[in-house]
């Protein structure tokens, strides 16, 4: 079942709603997430103190981050896998974070029916991505949402991202796994492999091994492989795995899991996974400031006047960036921070 | 010469620093240089008022970061090109980006005798890294010293930066092209290439392929050049060349240079040149304004006061990013932005 947005208006006492979430409730865990959703000042408030009863039970999923771009298959995949964890008994909640939701009517999540089994499943709520707000703002509240999910004991949270842009680094600072899909077409070109996000892959796995198209999609994978290899891994000395799977055909799953699972044992008994854990929450901190910084900056009547002129004059190369930075300053704060 | 700095007291008035950088004085210029530098609020007024009466004159230089990790032979480098290119009779500005100089001393380009020939030469110009400040206030004060290089008339200005952090995005985005050295040692394995750095590279050069080596670094080159064709390409369409050079030895140099001329001749005739260098400007003036945010954020007494205790909760765990962020903001803007 996918969880529908509700009006805060409707909402029932914070009180009733942690118990509600606690207990597994659906429509409650539906809910709290349109509240941490909300951009309004009442419900943000209310929403931190949701948050700040949760966090207690929360911390327990598997965080998982699935990238890849369009058409790689990240749909069909996640229903795949997500209907393979369920059968295990694993309760499975799936986020997505795509900032551009709002203009393209919800490339990720938004269509329900991609995920057709899923959807249906008793064992998994499944959840599109905000389609308002900036990414920091759309990922503040993704991110937020695992840990309602968490305290409502899912196992496992896997956090979709659409594989174009900043979106994944914003992911990636979510989940202790990020997972890469590629796949292999046109000859032995791989496909759906960017530059900059390579370097957040945990693990990497080559889609649409499909039928005649599997020993092409070995091929991929093995010249992927070699080309980690010289590019040298992360820093925690993880060797980056790449596998081939097909998410229509359902074979390489499980095998898929079992590297998420070895990133994450390896991260654990290295110590790694705590020192993650805690360095992305006063990262996501920080990202938060920094975008409600940004917000407010350009919310500011005084610099929204000046912004237009002084964009031009700067692209034109007539003002200085540094002293087109320092008008607006001005105009923002025009004390310049002095008390 | 190496342009030594000197107190902002003792400075010409501003007509007389702008004629003298016009003219080339090599005194005006590390003096202008040093008052971009300063981080006095006099100082910064008078800096702001200097770049605009030299950015008319500026614009015309060939930019090329020049990035690699340390041992990779990047001062080596850098004094064999730059006396190549004094020798064909063309004036060579060397700067660099290195916010960690103020605490290591000056790694970049701040042991002047590791440039022994150019620091005499008197066709160029080396300034070392600004030694204080974020790397955004460093980042800036290199940036706006290309405009004073380029008003003083020279032709190339290289930028250096250290090859281990962020100081390469910084740099990537003040430059037409970013050369990437490498190097091949302990068997094939290439040494010097981070995975977060290769997607900023326009040109990449495997250093050290001298004598025996030789061999190796060209294995290594098409190996690393097999890598990139797997991961794909920048978007603008340009195939990234990898050449093998020695600076050393002084052979392979001015094909390196040949393929950072064939960049800026592509991203010419595409059309690619203006629109990169009009986006630079327009997301400097947005990334000098982030960082003045930021350290008045971080320069807040009221903020001061709570970081501590508020970092060490959310680190824990017991308080959530979105509540830490909440409560230094509302320390920041008690007003919460609302006049």
């Amino acid at each position: 079942m996918t969880g529908s947005p509700s009006g805060a208006r409707e909402r029932p006492p914070l009180d009733e709603l942690v118990a509600g979430v606690r207990g597994g409730d659906r429509n409650c865990i539906a809910r709290s997430i349109t509240l941490l959703e909300s951009t309004q000042r009442d419900d943000k408030l209310a929403g931190q103190e949701l948050l700040a009863a949760l966090l207690p039970s929360s911390g327990s999923a598997i965080r998982v981050g699935i990238s890849g771009v369009p058409g790689v298959g990240k749909s069909t995949f996640i229903d795949a896998m997500g209907v393979l964890l369920t059968a295990e008994g694993q309760r499975v909640g799936v986020l997505a974070v795509d900032p551009s939701s709002a203009r393209t009517f919800g490339s990720v999540l938004g269509d329900k029916t991609r995920m057709d089994r899923l959807a249906a499943d008793p064992g998994a709520f499944i959840r599109p991505s905000p389609s308002a707000g900036t990414l920091g703002g759309v990922a503040r509240a993704t991110r937020e949402s695992i840990v309602v999910l968490e305290a409502a004991g899912f196992d496992v949270v896997l956090v979709e991202t659409v594989g174009v842009g900043q979106s994944e680094v914003a992911v990636s600072r979510m989940v202790d796994t990020f997972l890469l899909l590629a796949m292999s077409r046109m000859g032995d070109q791989l496909q759906g492999i960017k530059r900059g996000i390579i370097e957040l892959a945990d693990v990497i796995a080559v889609n649409k091994a499909d039928g005649a198209h599997e020993a092409e999609a070995r091929h991929a994978a093995g010249e992927l492989s070699g080309a980690l290899r010289i590019l040298g891994g992360p820093g925690s000395g993880w060797r980056i795995p790449v596998l081939t799977c097909s998410a229509l055909e359902e074979r390489g799953l499980a095998e898929v899991w079992q590297a998420v699972l070895e990133h994450r044992s390896y991260m654990q008994a290295e110590g790694l996974l705590d020192i993650k854990r805690r360095e992305q929450a006063v990262s996501w901190m920080w990202a938060t400031i920094r975008d409600r910084l940004d917000s407010d900056f350009h919310a500011d009547p005084a610099v929204r006047g000046l912004l237009g002129d002084v964009e031009a004059h700067v692209a034109s190369g007539a003002v200085a960036p540094g002293r087109g930075a320092e008008l607006l300053m001005r105009a923002f704060r025009p004390d310049g921070g002095r008390p």
